[in-house]
């Protein structure tokens, strides 16, 4: 048994007990929230989110420039007018060059990867400050949106204000 | 007081009672989930995740040209080797063209977009084969990884297997 079979057994019980079919596609609070996809990171729990709360958008290291077509989805067809930028200290995108990436790939997969950046950061704070500068200055983000930006310890549970 | 005043206050009660401070990076159950960034989508709830389970991936319409980057990160360095791709049948993204988009970032930001692919679809069930379908076609993917595509119904909180 795989562990998808693990998760698929765990949705027909969330199933059986489910109770919110009638939520609009427009999230309630009216914001996207952008963070890692570490597996250490329960967005919902964090950040006390219920079903039809908020947008998530999750990648490697909770990097804006690769969220930017979900961003404009979600300010330009479903009304979210916050950003909230969250990365983390224990990030595996801290201190990852290309190179290392690029690198398994050619000996694990025998693969050429196109020259794909992967986003890595030196310093959680400054990450978070790019990426909300990035947002700020690009011409497809709201001029009117809130944008903030966090940095969340996984040691501690602590999600601080940064930006 | 911003939604995301309300999302930091939440994050400093989770952080009160916080116990999980010494779970490792590595996902415990090796595998990552692709999904649309959907508020209605409670990824955790849904799929029973707790803290150090799996990775997170979402975007608009859980599209996995957007989780390369990740799903690389994720496998070459994280150990996961399973995908769970997730569309859901009440997607924003199901029927959206890009010129609808386009249109909408042209007059309410004057902006040009650049050519930005939004990566609409129009079947939900099609979307999702198309996408595991990418993936085991990728040579960037793990060619021993596990993976799976399924569609969620937010209206009735089932989960159906599809490829």
């Amino acid at each position: 048994m795989s562990a998808i079979d693990d998760l698929a057994a765990a949705a027909a019980r969330y199933a059986a007990g489910f109770d919110k079919g009638d939520l609009p596609a427009p999230p309630a609070r009216r914001v996207a929230v952008v963070t890692c996809m570490d597996a250490r990171i329960l967005t919902s729990r964090l950040l006390g989110l219920e079903e039809g709360d908020a947008h998530v958008i999750r990648n490697a290291g909770g990097r804006v420039q690769d969220a930017l077509r979900s961003l404009v989805v979600s300010q330009r067809l479903l009304g979210t007018n916050e950003v909230m930028v969250i990365h983390h200290s224990g990030c595996g995108m801290r201190g990852l060059t290309d190179d290392a990436v690029r690198s398994a790939v050619r000996e694990d997969l025998g693969a050429d990867d196109g020259g794909l950046a992967y986003l890595g950061f030196d310093d959680v704070e400054q990450s978070v400050r790019d990426d909300v500068a990035f947002l700020r200055d690009s011409p497809l983000i709201d001029p009117g949106a809130v944008i903030r930006g966090f940095v969340y310890d996984e040691k501690t549970g602590r999600l601080t204000d940064v930006a």
